[in-house]
């Protein structure tokens, strides 16, 4: 690796999934220099395998920060879920205690952690960025992106989604329903997306949809890691029965865009980005 | 069955689960006549046997309304859980198709409904009630009502749970959430409680807790079927590894309570009944 003053040294805080590698693809090709930090049981370690990485448990703040100033870190980007974990059951350092006992209320949301955990960053000098700001691609974007265009009876589902998201977002809990003519089959809570998708598949009845909808909540923290789909969750939700999927547009990353786009035509389901302002009066 | 102007006509809307069965028995014991409206796929067959009943099916509103006429009914109650189906998986009548017109939003909740159907009786000259007018000791009260006080981290939950489910109560869907140090587990939706206690057993991490929360919705008509839990949730959640329940005082319904009081004393399980009111500011 060359040391210039000139690079970018960004840091990737990688949880699951295969986004981080996806980030520092990217990145790679820029010609700047990347650094994972990986967490036990939660990131994959094929997404670090072979790049320059460091494995933490979770709640290890200060040995985090000490690894991105010893790599000369200036940029950091969180990509991929982290679950907040029960706090009793994490070894937390001393700087991550004093971090909770400044955080109050936050630290109940799932976000609310991570957002914390930002700060703490940038307190260090450090920036702490979005991932649109490296992949701006995958940023979710307004209108129809495949499929063919929800009936009223999936548009007044999107609204029922967005109003009952939009009330929970300020909660820090769940980005993502599953409502079938108006009946909410499932809310997301800490199971995941995937899980959710398939239990609203059992629990579904036999008309039109289910829809599946996923937003941002209610002033996320744009440097936390924010509501994501991509082909695993499009096929997901067809094999479970559902029509579509509403994502808010601008405020969160589809991921794969082409694949997505290729197997919703093929299965006649939507794929739509809605602006939850323009729709929630 | 005699015939007597001084007698109470009672009509129960019987939903699922035994609750309809306690309240005949109860009523019978003061004299007064009872009849049972049972719905397909809904009501237990074993609970309406033997009882001067009706079959129907959901959507049937006009039926319903002329079979109360013939019992001479002055008194409806709905007792036991009726899922909200989706209207178009529905057989409806034209009078419940006029009534959904007039119902407006209303029709998108789970209670909504109901509530709707207990308009659409009262118009009929036949006043409906609430359960607890007729079982005044299945009221939750306030206090700790079974097992040892609830210790700080699992008043926070407590806390934790009410404030999601006072978000969500307005849109008409859940009324039971499962946290544990903080992390919202599960939030119930149309699979009902049990399947959402399974759920979050199989979500809890290695720490105190899980504890289930349940509670009425915002404005909810008290007429309709309040949350309620008995003998059955509270096995459920000890052996999912619940360590306790909240429910909302004088707002849910708390079933077989000696034998719940005993279950939860065994295995030091903590049963509350909180007033929200008093606990979110």
């Amino acid at each position: 690796m060359i040391d210039s003053a000139m690079e970018t040294n960004l840091c990737v805080i990688a949880g699951g999934g295969i986004l981080p590698r996806k980030i520092a693809d990217n990145f790679d090709s820029s010609g700047n220099r990347i650094f994972f930090l990986a967490f036990r049981n939660v990131t994959d370690p094929e997404v670090v395998a072979g790049r320059h990485h460091e494995w933490l448990e979770l709640g290890e703040v200060q040995k985090a920060i000490d690894a991105m100033h010893r790599n000369n870190v200036d940029k950091v980007v969180m990509a991929g879920p982290i679950q907040r974990p029960a706090l009793s059951s994490l070894a937390l350092d001393t700087r991550a205690l004093k971090m909770l006992a400044k955080g109050g209320l936050k630290i109940f949301g799932d976000d609310g952690l991570l957002s914390l955990v930002a700060n703490e960053i940038e307190e260090e000098g450090i920036k702490v960025i979005g991932i649109e700001q490296i992949l701006s691609e995958v940023l979710t974007k307004e209108g129809l992106l495949a499929g063919p265009a929800p009936t009223k009876i999936f548009w007044d589902d999107i609204k029922r989604g967005l109003h009952v998201l939009n009330r929970l977002g300020p909660c820090d809990v769940g980005q993502s329903i599953a409502v079938q003519e108006g009946v909410v089959l499932a809310i997301e809570a800490i199971e995941g997306t995937d899980q959710m998708i398939e239990r609203a598949g059992s629990l579904q009845r036999n008309v039109s949809g289910p829809i599946l909808i996923k937003m941002s909540k209610a002033n996320q923290d744009k440097r936390v890691d924010l509501p994501t789909a991509g082909p695993e969750t499009v096929n997901n939700a067809i094999r479970a029965g559902f029509q579509g999927l509403a994502l808010e547009a601008n405020n969160s990353l589809l991921l794969d865009k082409d694949r997505v786009i290729k197997i919703a035509e093929k299965n006649s389901f939507f794929v739509i980005g809605v602006d939850q302002s323009k729709i929630l009066q």
